[in-house]
């Protein structure tokens, strides 16, 4: 009998339930740091159950894993579908385990139904995504796409003294049965399933985010330096305080910038302040600003909006201002036949979503230098994230999962088929 | 020969040195706390001193200091002038110690020049006006005038651990020739030498400030608690960001408070922000406000309005808002007739004065309630003050004496006095 693939939604939530139970926290959530004992666990159990359904299992040089269910045509570049299997050390049992899982759910519910597709479809699951361990995050995807140095990594420490090199290595080793392939081979496309880690959707509403891009961000660091003088014998007109500088400032920024424009985002997240005495005016205000823009232009464009206005300040009040670049990630745009593809499945599932743009990076942002690529966004409760009180609702893993399959038979050129 | 009082300021300098070695710090400042044995010391050479010329000595149960030149009636009250001998731990040599030795280079340049003044004068040393070592300041001048809880500070430990009652039961007895006298004795008048401790005289050129008062104060603590959520996936209309709410009623208060007002002073001194990264809007941004004014009533509106301020802001931002008031003290007059006979003096002696308001609080703020009261100003290098780099110009130590000494003898009623 002809049989439409269908998610099993509760063997979804079993796995999640499973893989949640590797690097378990007490508080619920996980910690699976990249390349850990635990993250290595998580590996194994995810190559078993490929083996369990007869999938091939590849790594390249840097871990990234990748299980794959050959397609009619195995010469064509495969469909790429999947995220991340590491975590914060006090992550949420859904970042990164989430758009795996639902991934590997994708090529058992076509097994189920014994469908074949055109196109070879594979589930990735990206080396490091998150770079509390070693530094920087999205390792995996960035050296896939050609961006990463592998060989620079090898000698790196991570936070616990323990050598990339040495870590990486164990890890290969600790999946034998896994085929050693080349990094970056041809993709034909990329999609990923993650949660929000934000809170449009779920105070929307609305189950599904089709993500069109990633925001760029740039991270300014400012000081602002003045006198420190007696708050109550120290009139205005003698004054250089680096406080009324600093909030005169960035008064000025919130008025203008992200009211301006809803797609900027404009925070203060550090304040210092010396020397930090109730009755003296401070000598030195230093702060943070974290901009984030879709469009590369508008970004640079809002940080020299962050100069200029602390440099207006900075005259106003007589204090010295140095401004200092600290981190630097340009935009990146997702595939637009791909989000159409995603649009098309919620309308063909009947599912309402929305487009937005991702305010955090994801390997998609990586894997979208080298083929066409998109996200899929579920909500997440209260927006939480890299926080073991991070909790997706089952409806909505089961819609995620749902768009996903439904994208990924249009990618990959599903042909139904009866096996008996 | 007929010889009019005058002011030996070599003399003056002298002691100043003098006084300056007594707990000198290597930065050329000194460490003399309250009831320390430098500051016994201070008070032992201040005693051997009075001495050698003839003037009585007392002191009363919380260790003030009293160095008395009898007048032609001695049942009159006496007129006071001095300061205090307690420093800061890295105090300047002319914070204190300026207005005391002032005041007893007037006792000498009477006692050279032979006159006889109607009234007696006496060179007071209050204890504990810093308050670094035990809190509160001012303890001398407040028990003086019935403020002080003298019995309920015995028991009180220092920040070095000594208990109070013993040492200023060793003060005591380090000075045994002083009289013992009855706290609060009847006190004609008060002029305190003291330097600005701000920019003011310094900066405009005038030798001499005449105070009028001193500014009352208010320090609040505000707190604003809103929700930590990520920076770039968090939508200005979802954020509950208590960085934005106090930057914006400082930015508020900034523009109408001290602009509207030259004698109000609004200080944000502390800020504390949690979780303080950079990329996550705060959860909790803490800050200090010090409102200073001479007037009641304008300080008690500033702070209303500084109140009213935040919880506007608090409303726009959809965050908690909490103030507490951590410190109140009320404004202090000077005598307006004390303050003519200054400004009268400075005529005489053709030197150039202004008047103006202290935004520190002296211990003349307390002996006003019961005297009488006004204090001299001098200039201090840059404002600078609680601080090795304290200083003075000789000129403007001299200045000082010379209008102390010319008050002085309109208070106590000179009469010049041929000995031979």
């Amino acid at each position: 009998m002809n049989a439409y693939p269908k998610i099993n939604a509760p063997r979804l939530l079993q796995r999640i339930a499973d893989f949640a139970a590797v690097g378990a926290t007490p508080a619920g959530g996980v910690n699976r740091q990249a390349l850990s004992a635990d993250d290595r666990a998580a590996r194994r159990l995810l190559a078993e159950l490929a083996v369990a359904r007869g999938f091939g299992i590849y790594q390249d040089a840097v871990a990234n894993l990748f299980i794959r269910r050959g397609g009619s045509d195995p010469s064509l570049p495969p469909v790429l579908i999947g995220s991340h299997l590491d975590s914060q050390p006090t992550g949420g049992r859904f970042d990164g385990a989430l758009g795996t899982l639902s991934a590997f759910e994708v090529l058992e519910s076509l097994e189920d139904a014994d469908v074949v597709t055109e196109r070879s479809i594979e589930v990735a699951s990206w080396t490091n995504e998150e770079g509390s361990r070693f530094s920087p995050g999205c390792m995996g995807s960035m050296a896939f796409v050609g961006a990463g140095d592998i060989l620079g990594w090898q000698d790196m420490h991570g936070v616990d003294g323990v050598r990339f090199g040495d870590e990486l290595a164990a890890t290969l080793n600790a999946l034998p049965e896994a085929v050693t392939r080349p990094i970056g081979h041809s993709v034909s496309a990329f999609v990923e399933v993650h949660i929000e880690q934000g809170p449009v959707l779920e105070r929307t509403g609305v189950p599904i985010g089709i993500v069109t891009g990633v925001q760029g961000t740039k991270w300014l660091e400012i000081s602002f330096t003045g006198e420190a003088a007696h708050a109550g014998t120290t009139p205005l007109e003698f004054r250089r305080d680096p406080m009324a500088a600093a909030i005169g400032a960035i008064a000025r920024l919130q008025q203008v910038v992200m009211p301006a424009d809803p797609l900027a985002r404009l925070t203060v997240g550090r304040m210092t302040v010396e020397p930090s005495s109730v009755n003296v005016i401070p000598s030195k205000v230093t702060f943070t600003v974290d901009i984030r823009h879709p469009e590369e232009g508008m970004l640079s464009s809002i940080e020299a909006q962050v100069i200029a206005e602390c440099r207006v300040s900075s005259e106003r009040h007589m204090v010295d201002v140095h401004t200092e670049r600290r981190f630097d990630l340009a935009p990146g745009k997702f595939d637009k036949a791909i989000v159409d593809l995603i649009d098309n499945a919620c309308e063909r599932l009947n599912v309402s979503s929305m487009k937005l743009v991702s305010g955090a990076f994801h390997d998609a942002l990586f894997i979208a230098r080298v083929a066409p690529t998109a996200m899929i966004f579920v909500p997440c409760r209260d927006g939480i994230s890299h926080n073991e009180a991070e909790f997706v609702t089952p409806e909505n893993i089961e819609t995620g999962a749902k768009v996903l399959l439904e994208t990924t038979l249009s990618l990959a050129g599903g042909i139904m088929h009866t096996n008996g």
